[in-house]
């Protein structure tokens, strides 16, 4: 995990344009966004602001990805806010000091996973969990911002809490709030769908009205600052953003509550994976398009010195993030160092910027989330996972419902639990087939498709599957019923080249089965065993002590054990 | 699951004088182990006499298996009292309940499994986490009755609290107590190992002598009691059973607490599961013994059955013993029927002989529970386990440290958490291979061990595993890889004759592995697939959409894609 910096070599001016104007349009894109997740995640506003200098330097440095463009991120504000919520009173200092040990929990995860090569980790966020868990959160964040957009108070972190509460407040709507809210709204959508082709149309290059589309949040934070301003809405009780300090962040230890900590740990632990998944899934894409390489365990530790950087800043966790990189790629970002001038175009807007924030309406934040985040929801994924396999739209559907009705962490524990479950249930009954031998050949069948000679005495039996604990007790069960029906079989033939391990509980399983076939009478062999399969048996005793052969063929098999099976088999016409 | 008892055709007296034999001798063994186990699991000793009943007879209505002898059980007492310890003070009239409660939540938990079919889910619980789990077990339990050989208050569910207790007591020592305690031990290690023998000597025919070796713990608790009433050794401060009310259990419903039943729920659901899984293996052993058979689900349906009836009784949670199974079907038993004349002979107990319980010393009991679980406890396992598998070593090693520093469940849960996640690990990197065209033949083997030729537009990659989701990530990082470093590369065709499945994870990679090939110039097509995998890839627009196509062999794929090189590889000499 040395830093080689292979990028630097041969930078030049022409790649500096390039990441100079994509980091223009994507600090263009930060700025409302990272108010907006500060807002979301529980916080106040110019942490977001914060989220996004250090943290995108720190993976510059260190990420493997040349255009994934990390800080603050919807899902995880709101993974932040449901872990937090219900500890702290939000925008208070115990829970802007939480949400930095928030950061600094998931980097030192991060980091684990990192050394510890615990990458794998991430596999256990199936497709459909990871779907219905985005798309749950893409509907709790639009429904929560619902409140900032009405003007009411109204908190909760599910549906049944939220929805109560925001159907109890419809009544107290504040007008004015509504007005510039629902103006956000549909300024922000009409600029998302249709703004490129107007501009177009004006005779402004498709690709510069693409990268103009973007800026829309900035153009409605502006006309809203003036407005406000103008209209002396605040005082009419309009809630805007409020006094912002000025300048960069000072660096601070966050405190180490290590109760806390603890209690924390499994909200971390979920952020730093799903962050990890969704960073690793977009700069994976990005890197394809151009043939180039991430390294995923590089990206652990990108990500990690991302977060430690968010936390040393007081902010929040971070991660890649879909539309960020997205806009950084298409606008022609070539290395990191993109990353690194948008972190520059943040702190001189920290420096310069600030004060003109304070009329900013918090209704106008809302309205850039929901636009925002209902691209996230995909309801119809639903149906097409359910279409292309029961289990894992089932999962998909677990994960969904439960995110919305239980809240975030265990929505996701109980989609990850069900898709663990059916895919344990799935590898517990692997395919087995009884086998004879083709008349005219040395090749073994199974007997419900071939019309295959069987020897009388010998079972013939090919396990198509590793054996390990989760078919381990199966092996069992179906050895003990085959025999059980079959009384005058003598030996045993179990044909493995389709076996690539065996675990401790499959040699306890075979051991077993090996001591109730001799009670029964019957001599267990086993034939066609990988190389590794029967270096791995060396290391127990079982070779010695199962009594049985170990043949190279299933063929040789027959012909030691059952002689006359064999020729007869052999001297029959190939039927 | 209708019940057919087939065994009751063609019952007759030969068979039911078998029965009545081994009745006899698991009985002798049966009323000291549950008087003992009671006591381990905190309960007054009857409620082990009682558990010894009902279940019994709902057991032998219910269950598969011909010789499976349920009740009181070492470890499943341990879990009681580690489950109930923490809740309420043992020996409470709450208790008591909390027990009946148990053992209803585990009898429910049991029809559910056998119900929904989920049998399977005792997979979770791999052989290595089962062994350490028993070993770590029989450990505790031990240590935990040498307060009753010594006399002294020593309370805690596991060694960081076990240990310093038993430390501390050790100067309040109760020396009548420890005689009789250690006597006690004395005769029943000299009994196990040595009378057979010794009684064989004498002329006493060896099964004979076998089965008499297994009533020494009714003699122990014979001498005892003669002792302690002529000494008046109660009086002298040593601990006895006291009253014990005669009679039959009366039929209770248990007291519907759910809020209780909701923190019981985990410990009944590891109680059942463990009581299964160790019940099914006896079961199994002992059936195949005579070729005979028993049904998973018909065990889940018994044990369920002798669950409920324990509750009924007012009991603990009860499951199939290995030891008093063994000696019943060594001394004969053909039928369930041994089994309700066991019960039967523990209700004679119940009504004639507990008036003389009342002297019985706790030590004897504790005597007797030790010397029957030390031979749990096998830390060599660990040693052949770990020289095996590191994996399966490490499972084993975390449940036995995992229980015995952190408690039962704690170590459970930490044993099936690392076998999961190991076992992900290892499925999360399938085997794949580069593969090229053998010289003279239309087959394709690995370029790593073949001398074969590779195309220099065509990449051929060949995947020895299921895709499914822990190890979808891993194929768009190998292929990502493989893509990268060829810049020629054209097309690339996936050879999926090991593939059996292939999930929404899997099927989501694949679509994302299209579009970055795509956008890198190269298409992606397969050959080999199986039929089912067809089948189930037609059930999305996958097939449709991808761009590639579906060859029968790699070989016909090779020759569509690039004939000139198939042509050079078939007519160049086999190398």
């Amino acid at each position: 995990m040395r830093w080689r910096p292979d990028w630097l070599r041969g930078y030049n001016r022409r790649i500096a344009g390039h990441d100079a104007i994509a980091a223009l349009i994507v600090t263009l894109m930060l700025i409302p966004q990272s108010l907006a997740y500060a807002m979301l995640a529980g916080l106040p506003p110019v942490t977001g602001l914060y989220a996004s200098i250090l943290p995108l330097l720190a993976y510059a440095l260190f990420g493997s990805s040349r255009t994934l463009a990390v800080g603050p991120v919807a899902v995880v504000s709101l993974m932040t806010a449901a872990a937090l919520g219900p500890l702290f009173p939000p925008g208070s200092v115990e829970y802007l000091g939480a949400a930095t040990l928030l950061a600094l929990l998931s980097a030192l995860l991060l980091f684990g996973m990192a050394l510890l090569r615990l990458g794998f980790l991430a596999n256990f966020l199936s497709h459909p969990v990871i779907s219905g868990f985005i798309s749950a959160a893409g509907l709790l964040i639009a429904l929560g911002q619902l409140k900032h957009i009405l003007g009411i108070p109204a908190a909760g972190q599910a549906l049944p809490q939220l929805l109560p509460a925001l159907l109890e407040g419809v009544p107290q709507t504040h007008l004015p709030t509504l007005a510039i809210g629902a103006s956000s709204l549909l300024l922000l959508w009409w600029v998302r769908a249709h703004s490129k082709a107007a501009l177009t149309r004006l005779g402004v290059a498709p690709a510069l009205a693409g990268n103009l589309a973007k800026a829309g949040p900035v153009l409605a934070i502006v006309l809203a600052v003036l407005v406000v301003g103008a209209l002396q809405l605040e005082q009419a009780g309009v809630q805007v953003v409020g006094a912002v300090p000025r300048g960069l962040p000072t660096l601070v230890l966050p405190t180490l509550d290590l109760a806390l900590m603890r209690q924390l740990l499994p909200a971390a632990a979920l952020i730093s994976l799903i962050g990890f998944v969704e960073s690793v899934s977009v700069a994976q894409t990005l890197a394809a398009k151009r043939r180039q390489r991430i390294a995923p365990d590089r990206e652990l530790l990108g990500l990690g010195a991302a977060n430690l950087a968010a936390a040393f800043s007081a902010s929040m966790p971070v991660t890649g993030s879909f539309s960020r990189s997205m806009v950084n790629f298409e606008a022609g970002a070539q290395t990191p160092m993109a990353g690194a001038l948008s972190a520059f175009g943040v702190a001189i807007s920290a420096l310069l910027l600030t004060p003109w924030l304070h009329d900013l309406p918090q209704a106008v934040l809302a309205a850039a989330i929901i636009v925002a985040v209902l691209g996230l929801v995909d309801l119809g994924a639903l149906r097409h996972t359910w279409h292309f396999s029961r289990a894992d739209g089932a999962a998909q559907l677990a994960t969904l419902g439960g995110v919305l009705l239980l809240g975030v962490e265990a929505g996701i524990l109980l989609g990850v639990g069900l898709s663990l479950l059916l895919f344990l249930w799935r590898t517990s009954r692997p395919h087995m087939a009884v086998v004879g031998q083709l008349p005219g050949s040395e090749h073994f069948r199974n007997i419900l498709r071939f019309a295959v000679v069987e020897s009388p005495s010998v079972l013939s039996l090919r396990v198509d599957e590793s054996l390990y604990f989760p078919n381990a007790r199966y092996l069992e069960e179906r050895i003990g019923e085959l025999i059980a029906t079959r009384p005058l079989v003598r030996h045993l033939v179990l044909m493995c080249p389709g076996v690539n391990l065996i675990d401790a509980s499959a040699l306890d399983s075979l051991e077993a089965i090996v001591e109730r076939l001799h009670s029964a009478g019957v001599q267990l062999h086993l034939s066609e065993v990988k190389g590794p399969v029967m270096d791995q048996l060396k290391r127990s005793n079982f070779l010695e002590r199962f009594g049985g052969r170990v043949f190279v063929s299933q063929y040789e098999a027959l012909r030691a054990l059952d002689p006359e099976s064999t020729q007869r088999a052999q001297s029959r016409e190939a039927g």
